[in-house]
């Protein structure tokens, strides 16, 4: 009931503080048989490392994951897959500043009150390294939906004012990975980077969007009231640092139509029965419809600026803070990945439980 | 796994159809000796009943809730909390016309193929009278909650495009059940109230959003990493029918924020400490930092519309269809007293699971 | 986590107290387009109820199930099904006396401890009636558990010394219903009716063993660890009221052999590979093998016996208390239904598990 | 839903292959501010491990456990603690004779059959290796307990037909680790040690019972229904490998008695209301009543033999086989604080289920 565990049937469990001496975490449910790339685990992984361009932040790194159980001869045994990564380039000295201040914004507080006690290095728990673990496990449950034919990607659509100018539909997967913003459209892609690196140079940081999109998703995954398909993602996508808000399908958007305007049509085409339009966002009464699934996510932007901030310790005494070390102006390009990984555990799972659905 | 059961401490899990014998659920974990005031939970089921205004369905339920067990010379027991309302005044006839054709953005097809059967009359399970079940559960959680101090109300904060020119912190509870929309700023209302009524004689329906907050929580609810206190609050308002997007404190709108304009700065009050502002939406970390939590949520446009529609059948044929007997053209004014109590629920799980954070 | 839900993707929540309005309770998880046969559940129900023969005890209760939700033209849905049993003929007044005192060996005083208050009619949830609810699902069980070939049923083989001279392979299934006893073994089952009666003309009580067995389940069912088809049991058994031990395959008798006499050897057969002998219990490692899984469920003497006995009330005050009204003096020929109905939910919950072993 | 969690407020989620790189867990749920003893943990650890006597196996495992999480300046911080157990001495070539053979009452055959595939070097995850995790969440979990006045001991009762004389009363937990056997009776212990060193010699092993006791533990936890503190237990322990039963209180034996001999009266004491006798074994209705919580756990022979054995192997053609490399002849000594971990773990857990019982 700690909340470190997420998924039913195909589930992750993760430990770890950012300066302990390790993160990792459990997969249990995996079915058995299946065959792993570990290299293209990795790959996920490298995708959310530290360090990656200028507009990143520069910690060094190398975020490799260990596997030690679960795997046998290259493939999954339908026993806990257990991994670890350890924790390197610490420098926990960056952090004896705040540990009696609370950094505005920051979960410094909020846990000094829950627990009484907190590892403040780095954000300990609350540090976004633990995602790191939620990469290794959406990787091999994208390595699972890979055998039903699912396929799952998230770009960077909109930084601050500056909006991706195509729809979700236009997007060609292939270009995200391009520039080190991952917006899939060169000119878009230019600008943020173009801004993002302003606003590192101010000390200041900056937040926007993320769209994720799911293709070839089967008919009938999902449950129909608490867990529908989108509520789940809707939390799988509110649990990753600094994520604000969450829409799918229309979106808040939709909430401005009219029902005429709204509804989706049912043709019956080659491919079977599909929606002429798809304001739905693929899912129907919490079941995913064939269609592509679609949804933003809105990030604040990061907490940890590199200007004098006043604040408070624990003895309610004022203290100025500035942020040191090395941090990220804008969490989007690294956090793409991230939301990746979260939209692969959750249909993962809904694979798994779609099976029990009918005798 | 099938979805039907919400919380983990404090748990609500439900049953029924709408045109079944009736719809009812069972409140698990509810701790003993908390005196019921079973008047108010009736209270609670009357604001979201039908037919409070001819801006709503004018079917006619009472939605009588009838306790079966768990309470004991007007106090919990601790055991189970079994309920029941009975479904009455059901025309059922009015469903036979789409037995087997798919009625465009409902559940109809993903049940459908999901499942390989569905109980067609009123939507069944997919219909939202399930969520009377959880005005019940709600209720009762509001009834703990009132024992922590805390304090849970919605609003309707927008139809289409017009919007509560006031922010959460001006609204007054007490206006919130003045008017028929729920709108808690007279003008406004009005006008949301003919708007209302115009779309609804064009046999059309309309969208919006709800704004919810939680005044009074303590310190320390919410859990860090996959059960944020936010992130359960998303999850328990996409699960409500036809809600397309949730977002928590600053929003969306935080999104287009700078690092420095989005920060939340600690201040010393003779209170404790607190924030100067609350873009952290009372959570900071997934945890409650003591602040009101806010929260928005979109919801589309109704989908049964009186204007007919082409579809299909279930073997893929055209049909044309159009709404019959009696909805709602928007489900905004009914969905309040849902929304407070899918809040209401979150809290009351979070204030039983922190009760273990610390020996 | 009040522990009134069993199962995990077959899953039975209850609720209710013995003398309150009605017990009930909702099935979760269970496969859609079953077709259900509602006399089969009705005449496990009967199975159970009070009043068979001399020898249970003489209250009349019809204990009639309604269903609520969940089948629509005498099919599941996969949507929750949720039934009622109402309470009839509650003689709340037989328990006016023990309101205020605790009867030996019964939860009055841990429940009070607990929880601060209780409903002490008839037992409220501590009744064994509770189980009637457990009936329900075991049976609904049984109906998805046939279309696997699976076959469970139980059988008193000990009252007190006396010992059906049997093993569970040469029992006769269709023999264990011929008799009130529910031995299927004639001259034994007269004893022990004899036996029974003559406890109960006392005043006493007494307890005994009842063996559950179940055939053709497949090979590969139960998980390895914690939830070992065995553990499951284990527990499922043992929550039954007035359990006080479990065995399974060779049970205790095997832990005073040796290894090589404990050993089941596998061979090959025309069915298979199988093992020479079965101490092993139908399972392996915590998995099902295909052979018989068998085990022995020990039942203490019913506490309520028709003898006063001294005691002590909440002041702590010595009281004198003898149980009134109707009971049971031998517990077990209504207990088999209730311990088969455990095993059949803990069976089909592992065959809905059992679907994600591989890819 | 793999069953490689355990408990559900206080939670083990374990991982690990006898034979893989490590073993380990995480536990989530510990409440902060808990000072760990680590020596305690490594002590509990130590006795669990091999090579300890010449009648325990002699493999040179050291166990010694990392943590890698959950814990900052000696304290627990309320976050997972991860750990892990590196695997050392592996003779993995001792397994490769059994790489297609089905070992005789080994989980072999029914890995293959449930995954398709198994880590069978020595057992992989269906090796008792994995319970060293137990021990530590569980050594962790007594110090929990130590808080509430809990204290936890088992002890070797019977082996074969060699039984301790002595009530678990009269036992003196001192006098368990006096002795290979940990049995906490001299002669018995004496007499004990010379069978198993007899049967070791010839190439056997033989089984028995272990007995554990709980005192301390407060009225009031365990859960009514389908949770019973003693049901929860009963899990607990059937799930460690090798155990064939379970009962408490008076178990079996109570099952023997009528209900004048078994109800255990209620009496006003100086330390306030206790039972006269305990045959309830300290549950009364699934909820603890004050007084110790003894039970038995029946141990099957270990199923590796020093002799050879006939079997199949996965093309169903009949092989020899026998155990190679170091076993044990009995693992009761062993299981002794396997045994105490279970127990330590369930009662944890319920201890802060128990803290939402009221208001």
């Amino acid at each position: 009931m700690s909340g470190n565990s997420f998924g039913n049937l195909f589930r992750l469990s993760t430990f770890g503080e950012s300066h302990g001496a390790a993160i990792g975490g459990i997969i249990d449910g995996c079915p058995a048989g299946l065959e792993l790339n570990l290299e293209e685990i990795q790959r996920d992984l490298d995708r959310r490392k530290p360090g990656q361009s200028r507009i990143t932040t520069q910690r060094k790194e190398s975020d490799e994951v260990k596997f030690l159980s679960g795997l046998f001869e290259g493939k999954t045994t339908g026993t806990p897959i257990g991994f670890v990564i350890f924790n390197e380039n610490q420098k926990s000295k960056d952090y004896s500043h705040i540990k009696d201040a609370y950094r505005p914004s920051h979960a410094d507080y909020t846990y000094d009150q829950k627990y009484g006690n907190r590892d403040y290095r780095g954000g300990g728990r609350s540090s976004a390294r633990e995602t790191a673990c939620r990469v290794v496990a959406g990787s091999i449950a994208q390595q699972l939906l890979a055998l039903e034919g699912v396929n799952i990607f998230a770009f960077v659509s909109r930084v601050k004012d500056i909006v991706l100018p195509i729809s979700f539909r236009d997007v060609d997967p292939q270009m995200i990975d391009n520039n080190p913003v991952r917006c899939p459209h060169k000119e878009t892609a230019d600008a943020m980077f173009n801004f993002i690196d302003e606003v590192r140079k101010s000390g200041n940081t900056v937040g926007g969007a993320i769209t994720c999109v799911a293709q070839g998703v089967p008919v009938g995954w999902g449950e129909p009231v608490f867990d529908k398909l989108h509520a789940d993602l809707a939390k799988a996508m509110l649990s990753i640092n600094a994520v604000k808000g969450f829409e799918y399908g229309s979106g808040f958007e939709g909430s401005r139509m009219l029902g005429t305007e709204h509804n989706d049509k049912f043709v019956q085409t080659e491919d079977g029965i599909q929606t002429a339009t798809n304001h739905s966002g693929g899912i129907q009464g919490g079941i995913s419809n064939g269609s592509d699934i679609n949804m933003n996510i809105a990030f604040k932007p990061v907490a940890t600026i590199m200007q004098a901030q006043h604040s408070i310790d624990k003895d309610g005494k004022r203290v100025e803070i500035a942020g040191k070390g090395r941090h990220d102006p804008c969490v989007l390009p690294r956090a793409v990945p991230i939301v990746e990984a979260m939209a692969r555990l959750v249909l993962a799972d809904h694979f798994l439980r779609s099976k029990s659905s009918r005798v």
